[in-house]
C-alpha cells in the first residue's frame, strides 16, 4: 500500500538476515480487516506509508534464531504460530510501569499499520514476515486449526479485551451493538462468561445470521427498527430493566448514547467500536449517566495476554469459528479484498499468499 | 429428623393458613445433600431439632397469597418454582448494610436446617412446604426441567458463588479439588467462564466419570496418587507454573495446603468445601502464601443473587445436568437416601414425595 | 414547602405516637442543600408536596421505642444521632438482591424529599422528626461535634460514594470539578485516599478559598479560564498526561465532556454532580472515550454504608469541617436560607430550630 | 559482604564506564534492613556472594549517559534520586505479559541482594552506585527531604503494595501485626486510605511509641499479652466483630493464624511479613477461612509503580517520617549497623558513606 487511495502494488523484497531472537515466518494467511480499509482511506494518523498491510497473521516458521514463545519454550522451524502485531511495548515508561496501561505505551509499533515497508517485511500481506526480536509469538495448539484462528482474526483479542472489561456475571443479559468481526466475537465470548442471554443488534442479514449460528439468543436488524423500537424490545426481554451489560462494536457515534439507554441502571457499558474519528454524539449526563449509575468503559487495543488467552479459548471452546470466513484471496487480489471489506459484502476476508 | 442419630420419622401436619405474601408449595423434589448427613450426625451447631430436612427443593404452587417473585411478577398457582432456603436476611444489620456481606447476617434462618418442624412445614422432605412472606421465590423457566435444576441442587448456587469469587480469566487453567456435587458444578461453571482447561481431582471413579461427562479436560483420582504426584501432574499441564485458579470442594482440611501448592504464583485459591469443623491443617506461610503472592478466598453460603443466576445459567447452557441424579427416593425411603449420600455411593439423590 | 414556588409556611403537628422500633428526634440542625432549591423550583419529579424539607439532620433522641443503631446497640433518649434520609429500601427486590444496587431500589423514600408532610414529621426543617421503624440511625461519636458533621451534610456521603467509586491509587493526581459541598467534600476525601495532588476547578472565590483551606494543592477559577486553558493547566501539572482521576460535581452538562478531556488515557472519571436534568452535552466517542481507554462512572445516591463510613471518617480525620458552615438560620428564616443557597452566596447553610 | 557470617569488608572498585542509559550515583544514604540481616545469616537462597548490600538508596547523580526518569524526563548530574532495586524485569515473559504479575518475573535481579559485587557497584553500601541502563530512576521532589524518604526505606513501597492489596474502605478498622519498618509504614499508609482506626500489635516499646507518633489509634504490646487477650481487645474495639482489615508484617509464622482470627467475617487479611522460611503454622480451614468468608492475600515484592507512588505520597503527606531513623552509620561501621538491626535496638538504620 504505497499511499492512501493509491492502488496496491506487489513488490519483491530481499530475504532478511535474522538477528538473535528473530524469526522468518512463511505466511499462511493474513487478515483483511476494517482497519485496512481505514488505512487505505487515510483515516489513521501517523502511518508511515508505504506499508505492507496485514496485522493479524498466521504462518509456519521458516527460520528461527534463538527465539522463544510466550511460555518460554524454544521455537523451531515448521511450527505454526501467530504473533502479536503490537511490537516494542517498552515495559519501562510511565504507562507501562505505573499506570499498567500497556496499550497506551508510546513506543508501540504495529505490524501492518505503523511500521513502514521501507524497513522490511513488517506486515502480513506478503509471502514471508520478518518477526523482530521481542515480537511475542504464540504457537497454535493442535486443537486449533489456523483457519479457525484466522476466522476470529484481530476481532477476537479486541473482543476478548472488551468482554473482560465488561465484567459479565453469570446469567447476565448482554446486548452487543454491531455484527462485524468484533461484535460477533464478543457475542460468542459473552456466552463463555455464562451470560443468560446474548442479543445482537446490527446488520446486514448475512452478519445477523452468523450471529445466530454463533449462539446469539436474539438478533435485531438496525435496518428495520428505530432506536425507540430497539429500546422497547430490549426492555421487553429484561423485565423492563434494560441490559445488564452492553458492548458497543459499531463505529457509529450515535450508537454510544443509544447503548447507554439500552443498559439498565447500575449496569455496565463497554465502548470498543469507535476506532476512528467520525464525529460527535449528544447525550444527557443526568438521564444517561448519573441517575442511571452507569459504568462506561472505553476499550482501546489489546496486548499479549489478550492474544494468548484468545488462542487458548478458541482451542478449547468450539464455536463454528471457521464459518465466519466468507472468502480467501490470493495476494494479487488484495485490492479486491479491501474493497469487499469496505463494502461489508463479506464477514471475514483473508489474504492467502 | 427428630434428633441427631435418631431414625427419621414420617409425621402429619395441619395445612397451614397463609399470611399475605406466603405460599404453599406442593413439593416435586427435595435434595439429599452432604449437609443432611452432617445434620444427622449432629455436626452442625444451633440446629433446633426436630427438623424437616431438605433445603433445596422444587415445587408447584398450590396456593399463593399476594406473593411476588424476585423479578417483581405476581406468583400464581400451578407455577413450578424454587426458593432460596435462606430466609430472613434482615437487610438492616451492619453485615447487610455496611459490610455488604449478606451471608453473614445473624438473622438468617435456613429451611431444612435452622428452622424447627415445631414451627411448621419448613423443610423440603415433605409433601408441602410453607413459604413464609419474604422467602425469595424464583420460577423455573420453560427451558429448565425441574429434574435438571435439582441435579445441580444446593451445590449449584454454592459453586456459582465460589466460581464467581474465583475470578477466572479467559483461558485460565482451573483445578477443582473434589468431585462431589459442589466440585462437579464448579467444574461445569468454570467452563462457562471461558477456562482454557478444567482439571478435577477427586474420587471415586463414579464421580470422576461424571466430571468427564460434564466436560472436564482431565481427572486425577486421589486414590491412585500422592500429593506430590498430583502436584507434578498439574505442573506438567501448566508449563511448570501450577493452576491459575484452584477451587477446593472437598471437606478435608489437608486439601487446603495442597491446593495452595497446586496454584501458581500470583494465582487465586477459593476454599468452599470446609463446611464443618473436622480439624486443622498445617501450611508454610512463607512458601505457600507470602512468596507465592497467593490470593486465598474463603467462600461461605450463597444468597438470592446466586440462586437467581444459577437458574438463568442452567436454563441457557445445556450440560448433561440431569445425568448427575443417581437415584430418586420416595419419602418413606428418606433414611436410605441419607445413608447412601453419607456413603458416597450416589452422586446426587432426591426425595420425590 | 406547600408546593413548588410557593412561600414556605410554618405549621404545627401533633406529637406522633411511636411504633415499636421508632424514634422521636429533637432536631439540632438540618441542612439546606442544593436539592432543596431544586425542590422549590419544582425540578424533581414525583415529590408529594406539601413536604417538610431537610434530608440530612442531626438531633437528640427525645423518645425511643426499642430501636437499635446500625451496630445493633440499643438507642436511648439523650443520644445525639443522625440517620439515613433514605427509608424503606426493601432488601427484597431484584435491584437489592441480584444487582446489589440498593440506590436503585424502587421502594426507597427520602425524608425531606419524597415523603409528604401529610404523613407526619418526615423532614428535618422542624422541631421534631419522626423516625419510622427501619430508619437507619447512627450515633455521632464523641470526637465528632454535630456542627462538624452537619458541615459535611449530605455532600459528605455523596462524595464518599463518589470517591470510593473513583478508585484513587496512592499518589494519583485528582481533579475535582465543582467547589460546592459535594466537590469540597470530595477534595478532602481524595486526600484521605493518599492522592498525590488534588486540584479543584470551580468558583466563586469564596468556595475556592474553602477548597484551599481543606488542603487542595491548587484551585482554578472557572470565571477566569477557558476550557482549553484549564486543560493546558492540568496537563502542565501532570507531565502532559492529564489527571489520573477526575470527579465531576458541578451540575453543568458541559462539564462532563470537559472532564473526560482533563483525564489521562486509561484514567477514571466519576460523574456525581448531574442530579437534575438541565440538558444535553456533546462528546466525541472516539477521542474522549474509546481511544482514551477511559473509565466513566455515574454515581447516584448513597446508602447506609456511605453515611456510616462518613461518620467514622469525620470523627477520625480532622479537617476544618466546621469552617464550611457559612450561616445558621432559625426555622422562621428558612425561606431566606433557601434563597441564599440558590444564589450560591453561602457554602453551607443550616436550619437550627 | 563476602559470604554469610563472614565479617564485612571495605573494598575499592574502579570507576565504571557508563553504557548509554546508565548512571553513576554518588550515594547519600543506603538502608540497613531486616533483609540485610537475613543475607548475613545466609537465610536467602540464590545470593551470589560476595555482594555489596543495600537495596534502597538515595544518591546525587554524578554522571548520566542519556538516561531518563520514569516520567520520561532526561536526568542530569546533581539531581537527587532514588531507584528501584529490582532490575531487569523482562516485560516479555508469561508472568510479565499474561499474568501481569511482574514481581514474579524470573529475570528480576535485585541491587544489593542478587547482583554480585564481582559485576560492579551494584549495591548501596558504597560511595558510588552504578545504575545499569533500564534501572528505574525517580527524582525526589523538593518537598521530600532525602532523609525523610530513607526513613521509609524499602519498608515503604512494600507497605504501599500491601496496603493497596488490603483494599481498605473509608472508616475501616485496620489492625497491623508487627511494628518494624513495614508495619510502621503500613500503619501510616492505612490512615491515608481513610481508615476509621488503626491498631498496631507488636513490640518492643520503642517501636510502639513510633507507631503512636505516626498516628496509630491504639497499640498492643505482644510482650504483655496472650493471643486470646489480643483477640478480646480487638473485638472490644470493633463491636465484637474483629478488624475489617488486618495486615501481617511480623515474620513469625504463628502470627498468620492469629491474624485470621483477629479479622472479622468477610474481612480481608494481607500477609506481607513472611519473607523468609522460618517454619509452618497450623490453622483451622473451617473456622479460620471458609466459614469466616475470609479473603487472604499474600503480598510479595514491589515494582516501579509502588516506589513511584511512595515518593509521591511521602512528598505530599507529612507524617514525622524522619523520626523513624534511629541512627546513621558511616561505611566503616556497617557491621555494627547490621548487628543493631538484627537485635531490633533501632527502628531504622542508614549507611551514610
Amino acid at each position: 500500500m504505497p499511499a492512501p487511495g493509491a492502488p496496491l502494488e506487489l513488490r519483491e523484497f530481499e530475504r532478511p538476515r535474522l538477528e538473535p531472537g528473530a524469526i522468518l515466518l512463511q505466511t499462511l494467511a493474513s487478515e483483511v480487516c476494517g482497519t485496512d480499509a481505514h488505512l487505505w482511506n487515510g483515516q489513521l494518523a501517523g502511518v508511515p506509508y508505504p506499508i505492507i498491510p496485514g496485522h493479524v497473521s498466521v504462518g509456519r516458521i521458516a527460520e528461527a534464531s534463538q527465539a522463544e514463545d510466550v511460555d518460554g519454550r524454544p521455537l523451531r522451524p515448521g511450527q505454526i504460530v501467530t504473533f502479536l502485531d503490537v511490537y516494542g511495548t517498552c515495559g519501562r515508561c510511565w504507562y507501562c510501569t505505573v499506570a499498567h496501561a500497556t496499550t497506551r505505551c508510546p513506543e508501540r509499533r504495529v505490524y501492518g499499520v505503523t511500521l513502514s515497508s521501507d524497513d522490511g517485511l513488517l506486515g502480513g500481506w506478503s509471502e514471508y514476515i520478518h518477526l523482530k526480536p521481542g515480537v511475542h509469538v504464540i504457537p497454535l495448539p493442535e486443537a486449533l486449526d489456523w483457519r479457525a484462528f484466522m476466522a476470529g482474526g484481530c476481532g477476537m483479542p479486541t473482543a476478548l479485551h472488551a468482554v473482560t472489561l465488561a465484567g459479565i456475571a453469570f446469567g447476565d443479559t448482554v446486548v452487543v451493538q454491531g455484527a462485524g468481526p468484533v461484535g460477533l466475537c464478543a457475542a460468542a465470548l459473552a456466552q463463555l462468561r455464562g451470560a443468560g442471554a446474548v442479543i445482537v443488534i446490527g446488520g446486514p442479514a448475512l452478519r445477523l445470521q452468523a450471529a445466530a449460528r454463533l449462539g446469539a439468543d436474539a438478533t435485531i436488524d438496525i435496518a428495520d427498527t428505530t432506536p425507540d423500537e430497539r429500546l422497547a424490545r430490549i426492555r421487553d426481554l429484561t423485565h423492563g430493566r434494560g441490559a445488564d451489560v452492553t458492548i458497543e462494536a459499531t463505529g457509529v457515534p450515535e450508537a454510544v448514547p443509544e447503548g447507554m439507554r439500552l443498559t439498565r441502571d447500575a449496569g455496565r457499558y463497554v465502548v470498543v467500536g469507535q476506532y476512528t474519528d467520525v464525529g460527535s454524539a449528544t447525550f444527557n449526563p443526568h438521564l444517561d449517566l448519573n441517575q442511571k449509575h452507569l459504568d462506561v468503559r472505553g476499550c482501546w487495543g489489546s496486548d499479549v495476554g489478550h492474544l494468548y488467552r484468545a488462542v487458548r479459548v478458541m482451542a478449547r471452546h468450539r464455536f463454528g469459528w471457521t464459518d465466519l470466513i466468507t472468502r480467501e484471496y490470493p495476494l494479487e487480489d488484495a485490492q479486491q479484498a479491501l474493497e469487499d471489506v469496505a463494502a461489508q459484502t463479506v464477514v471475514k476476508a483473508l489474504i492467502v499468499p
